[in-house]
């Protein structure tokens, strides 16, 4: 008997597939579409499915939407001992298996964080899941068994199981992956021309990089993210409503502000709202699994010409820095620019003086 | 007759200084604090203003609630033919010139777009203008040769003047700058606990760069942005209240998915919300004032260890490549990182090519 089956072989299966075969386990492989499986065959990640063949772990890779009645037929064909899926919304998977009165003690739902903006078996990597988290979602029927192979799954894949209830797991990436987007998408959506009044013109010069961070995640896929945010539409209403909520009472004490500058309490409101905005800002983890208020930014001018980043990074390297991050701003027109490097807070001082000392223009650190 | 007098020595104003007198201007400076003023002197920014000398062009580098004030009392005194201020919000200071009568063709208003974490002379730097953008706000009142004196202070400087109208530029910080920084704060200040439900438990190690980047400006000082937000509220009002709508109609749409998964009307808002997010976001100004249609990101896995950010830069720079920025994702708990460089879209299949065969583990490339 084989180790594990993958159904559905796109990126996630097919990493999966590598991930496990590299590290020994027998792996059958199945998909619809024959010039997939095909694919993830010669890329290794096991061998093709026989109708009717058993295995320990059955693995379901499809899309969200068709996860439940896969799940549903593999266990109505006895193919496991364990069943898993990568759903990156978990309630629905477990209401459609619950709905199709699957033997739900078996089923332990999984989802790697971790991704890539192409898909398929080609873009398929067995060290996709290296050291990411990878959300354990048992419900309370799971049997232990279940949980155990299914953690152990994960591990041998590289990543990090984190044990999650279902609905957890689907308010937390609701606040902390699935609101940021729609945040994003609706700043960015402000800047297209038909979204503006006629007297609304807007000088894109007048920009910087505030705009450019916070409307990143707006270039994602949407059908993509279509189907995320339906799936996990029960947890992501409540806070992008939160959010409107709060923009809604910010924009009538800005209204009020408009009408009557000296209005004191409109003005402390806005304050509170961006003072707890900071104080939020200082839990969201920055590298690592730490937090912001662990790590600090250390900025240094230089030349805008090929070889001076490098160069700065070797000479942070020699100093002993461990550097976290790199952020490169441009001065727009000048061979100039201004190199942000982000360390951990007790390293700072030694990087800034390492800089100096090595002739580096180096302003005054600050904080992320 | 000195050239220039700048009023407010503080970071603005003390780095024009810094950047006028560096270029053969003679310069004084004045500030109500003794010690202020003397830093700024001795920094090399100007000599002290004798009471009463007058000057070609006024410069006034004050907080913003104080600039109408100061730039009336300064004409009164004539103490010079043109008159300019920085503040970062332009209406309000030529509704108070109006109101207090000024000469108002004598004034200019100007906004250099260029600032730091820091504040006072002590961080003042002659090139903190290098290269960035200077909007010029003249009123329909303002003379040519006030605006062209402004211009031209710009420009030596170090800036790049952009002319644009008083509503527009207001309109266009609105929009570009002010908003993304009320999104970041109320995105942010949803993490808080208080901010929570008793229910609303969030796993923060189940969260990613998205959230650093669309929460990063929440990081702000909030008493200056409550300052530049109160002063500008007439045109943050509005688009932070579209967001609102925008928001509140998706969360109304995702309430509707979550009681009906099947319903085609809302699925299809929420689309075109992500599409028109993805428009917009293709708009937005990357490097160089260029939009982020027009770069791509080359993206490679590394160990993560100290001095491989260096090679792999280097092995760029050695490929002719000028990589405009990067960023550093590291895996969570393994020594592995992935560094994704910024390119300009024609450069992506040389640096493929040419890292790849240097041995790099290149992904394959995504537009930002």
């Amino acid at each position: 008997m084989a180790d594990v089956l993958v159904l559905g072989c796109g990126l996630i299966g097919t990493s999966i597939g590598l991930a496990l075969s590299q590290s020994g386990l027998e792996v059958l492989l199945d998909d619809r579409r024959p010039e997939i499986l095909a694919s993830a065959v010669a890329r290794g990640a096991g061998q093709p499915w026989v109708s009717g063949e058993r295995v320990s772990t059955v693995v379901v890779a499809v899309p969200p939407e068709q996860i439940g009645a896969v799940l549903a037929e593999a266990q109505r064909l006895s193919l496991g001992r364990t069943y898993t899926h990568v759903s990156s919304v978990q309630s629905v998977v477990q209401a459609d298996v619950e709905r199709l009165n699957c033997d739900v003690s078996q089923i332990v739902g999984g989802h790697p964080l971790a991704g890539r903006e192409q898909s398929g078996p080609q873009a398929a990597d067995a060290e996709l899941f290296a050291g990411r988290p990878w959300a354990i979602c048992p419900s309370s029927e799971s049997s232990p068994a279940a949980v155990a192979a299914v953690r152990a799954l994960a591990e041998t894949c590289g990543a990090t199981p984190i044990e999650v209830e279902i609905d957890v797991h689907d308010a937390s990436v609701a606040r902390l992956s699935h609101l940021p987007q729609v945040a994003a998408s609706a700043l960015a959506g402000l800047l297209e021309p038909g979204a503006r009044g006629p007297g609304d013109t807007v000088h894109f010069d007048l920009s910087g990089q505030g705009l450019v961070d916070t409307t990143r995640l707006a270039a994602g896929d949407p059908e993509l993210w279509t189907q995320i945010l339906a799936a996990n539409a029960r947890h992501v209403g409540a806070p992008v409503r939160e959010v409107a909520v709060a923009l809604q009472s910010l924009a009538d004490d800005l209204d009020s502000l408009a009408a009557k500058p000296g209005d004191r309490e409109a003005r402390a409101r806005l304050r509170a709202f961006l003072e707890r905005g900071r104080a939020g800002r200082r839990l969201v983890p920055v590298k690592r699994g730490k937090a912001a208020a662990d790590f600090a930014t250390v900025s240094v001018d230089v030349d805008d010409r090929p070889g001076r980043l490098a160069a700065l990074l070797t000479a942070a390297g020699e100093a002993g820095i461990n550097v976290e991050d790199v952020n490169v701003e441009h001065v727009p027109g000048r061979p100039r620019g201004l190199i942000a490097l982000l360390v951990r807070d007790d390293a700072v001082s030694d990087l800034s003086t390492a800089l100096t000392a090595g002739g580096w223009s180096v302003r005054r650190p600050t904080t992320p």
